[in-house]
């Protein structure tokens, strides 16, 4: 898509203006061992959000995701908060779920030989646990011997897990990246984003590296070719400048548009605590390693990509609303399709750019213009995360 | 499954009673380099249960067999006995026969360039072979040019083969494991497999690696959780301790189970060999690599199996009764089902373990419990092996 | 199939008459990082046969055909010419055309930035083009951020394209090897190949390596075993000698034979150049890496191949014929037949071979006899340009 989520100034450097600068090389997009190296530097070492937690409303409801290369289990406990787990039972390795979601009843049970763990991860019985000791006699730790944790935050409603030994700081680079980008610690605040519920969620299963659909969603020089509706809606983005303006700006609704639909007519009801400059306006921002979020009056569209291979990537996209939109059945329809024709319009982009990543033309990369110039430095960054 | 094949005495010493022992790593069951090593150094050096002789009734009858990374054909000889081959012809490498099973008349010839062999694998005939020379000048060695010959025996009706150039004992490698486990060397005699007709094959396509399908046969810790019908008619195999039990100790069958059915109703026509204290009793055998022998009164289930990738093995099942019961058409459906349902339950178990292998919870293996000690010699085996 | 396309001298050393000799062995008909080699040594440095100049009618129309790694466009250019590029955007890389073929309106315009380019290649447009600078600050260079050209030639009616820095003499590799097959230059100029009109095409998709089509191609050993109707239209393949004869000998079509059909019924027109030695007779050549030429009295069978994996080989087979013939509808069936019959024959039998190239039967290769023995300078050659 189409964001503005450049926290640098506006003004970049006059010397540069036009300048093309390169991009990555080609094999940063198709090479299985960089992609390795990603999921082991990056997706296993950041915060990643991985599920919405009002999808597990009582205890005992769990999501399996794929974190990187790991299997992981949200599970909502006795006490009503989320905790997180690899799925392999302790014992002899099995997969403790193999659903993609569902709700265990009070214990999450190994269907092979019944090893049983509370929902905090303790080891809470098995057969002849009784009798099973250590290496050195003892009786076994039902904490050794728990299922082992994944650290889980909870903000904006997702619960975001990091498969770190020593997780980095969630203030820093999950909340801090929001508000540099929105320039205000509370202008995310506004939204309520946790309070909101799920109108709509549609999975994409996108045969393209991560790294493109990121570099798509930063830049907007793409706009004014694939995306007529949404330049409709937001008629500057047609410029394909958007992401050069100021730390805070969001693009502005057309002067005939009623809400951000996908005919320019009105939404539904307004969340309530967006301030009088957020109206009418859309803002984006992207959250590394694999969250954008997109904020309008009326919803927020939050999107989590899941990496499973150097060509293939499942995007999840939730399209959020004032709980009562969603209770009372207003029509989404219009509200949804717009976005959901931009991402299927970006997708298709990104799925005709990844055969040519392996292409001698690409060797050397491809080149950004002055309005892509910041993925440079999202470049960089993968660049030196891929080093190790 | 199910197993209590362990011909170690039953009284472990006392320090390891309740001891949690290492597994071995999840690389084991996942990494392609280690399947490969595991298919030069076991699949194609040891003996390997490769066709039911009574498949190949006449001559030229042949079954086509993976037999680690080869193609073997078993095929009838003019003589009447069995001989094993390459299934490569000599000439530019074309497949001898592409399907499955079949009867050739007379001779393999190669479809491709017609160079024809006898029953015994000598070069017969082909275009111009009279004028054909070998790098001497001489007229060429129907036996150097003839098929890649592969060691074979037949025993318990099967036809194993060996890979190896020097292919180990038979009988201390085949015949002695079963030997040592009944406690007998004659205990197998007496059920005589050999002359047993097939009632019932089904193949499993499991996608789970070859071990982890072994080590489920080995250990009974998991059959009170997954197989309800077995353990209503082999009532000790709750406990999950089988594997424990003396040398040549067979499970007994509950007191109100008449045979070994899905419903403990009566079986077929009994075994006539089988003794007096072999009735009403369960036996099962592991025979590295690649076979399980379960012996009832009056019926034996024979698995093959075949490892085709590290995360896939085929597993050949067959129901072997007295011929009278099967020409008679007697309805063996009960008697099927009960082992049926066993290895499906199995199955699934494995296939569910299979994905967490290459976690980082199982990078250093799980643990076996005391009734799962015995396994930890299947590992070091294995390891070694591996290391070559 | 079936060639006899070796130019050297048909009285071969007479020490040599009858010997074995030995092929390549299996490894380079299933190993990637040999099949890989092949790609970047031969099908990315050598003339490559790629597209039928007629299928490209009007300015703007394309065809997308796989070169060694590479996707490359043939495309009619607004003079009349055909030109060649690399598919890829120089922008971020986007493929220009998804389609296999098509036609373009006046530009290559890539559907996700709209960077514009010439039917020549250069770069005509792009959103804010004219504010672009390169690294010193100059307006970029339409060449050099235009497509990535490709070396093209036009011979036979087909465009042959090169992806090597500095290509090889076409007149050496491609014409040159055609001329030594048919012992003149001009012979092949009487079919008149450029001015003929397809009148049927099939593609087959075939599960071997390119090399075992090759191999079939040049000897006719196997002509009696597979292709009956071929033998019994070309009595002098059933010896399968064919491929000693002198430089320039064609086979003679039987007696009763009145043409080149199924069943040897007439064929169509012939082609008006054909010369009086060159009637009722076949020629065959094949020009390395991926043409195989047929040349018959009425009609010229042109094979393409496109090696896809190790093995995998996409063959693209046009019948040839005077465009009245063509034009007017007249029954080509019988015509096609025939050799439609021997490309399954053949491509069965690469089929049948391939998977015992892994095979330790093969590990140091089969043999070659004596009618096969030119094979063996294909075998050197290959072993030449993967050696490097």
């Amino acid at each position: 898509m189409t964001t503005i989520d450049d926290p640098r100034p506006a003004a970049a450097p006059a010397a540069n203006a036009g300048t093309l600068v390169p991009t990555l090389g080609g094999q940063y997009y198709c090479d299985p061992a960089i992609f390795e190296a990603e999921q082991d530097r990056i997706f296993e070492q950041m915060w990643f959000c991985a599920a919405r937690g009002a999808d597990l409303a009582s205890p005992g409801a769990f999501r399996k995701v794929q974190v990187g290369r790991e299997s992981v289990l949200v599970v909502r406990g006795r006490d009503g908060a989320l905790n997180a787990f690899l799925n392999v039972c302790r014992h002899r390795g099995a997969m403790l779920c193999t659903e993609d979601a569902g709700t265990v009843n009070r214990h999450l049970r190994c269907p092979y030989h019944a090893w049983t763990y509370d929902l905090d991860g303790k080891l809470k019985a098995a057969p002849n646990l009784g009798s099973l000791t250590d290496a050195n006699g003892a009786r076994i730790s039902r904490t050794e011997y728990g299922l082992v944790p994944v650290a889980l935050r909870e903000w904006l409603g997702y619960a975001w897990v990091c498969l770190a030994d020593e997780p980095p700081s969630f203030e820093t680079d999950v909340v801090g990246t929001v508000s540099a980008r929105l320039g205000d610690a509370d202008a995310v605040e506004n939204y309520g984003v946790g309070g909101l519920s799920v109108g709509r969620r549609v999975v994409y299963d996108v045969k393209a590296n991560w790294k493109l659909i990121i570099e798509n969603f930063m830049e907007c020089y793409h706009c004014a070719t694939i995306h007529p509706e949404l330049t409709e809606v937001l008629p500057e983005f047609a410029d394909g400048l958007a992401a050069q303006y100021f730390v805070g700006h969001g693009a502005l609704f057309g002067e005939q548009v009623q809400g951000f639909t996908i005919d320019g007519s009105a939404g539904v009801d307004p969340i309530p605590g967006v301030s009088a400059d957020q109206d009418r306006r859309y803002y984006a921002i992207t959250v590394r390693p694999n969250v954008f979020v997109s904020l309008v009056p009326d919803h927020v569209i939050f999107h989590r990509m899941y990496p499973m291979a150097a060509d293939r990537t499942i995007v999840e996209c939730d399209w959020l609303y004032v709980p009562d939109v969603v209770e009372r059945g207003m029509d989404l329809d219009r509200s949804v399709e717009l976005f959901h024709r931009v991402n299927v319009q970006d997708f298709d982009a990104c799925e005709r750019t990844q055969p040519a990543m392996s292409s001698r033309a690409y060797r050397a990369g491809g080149v950004l213009v002055p309005s892509e110039h910041h993925i440079g430095d999202f470049h960089d960054w993968v660049a030196d995360k891929v080093r190790g």
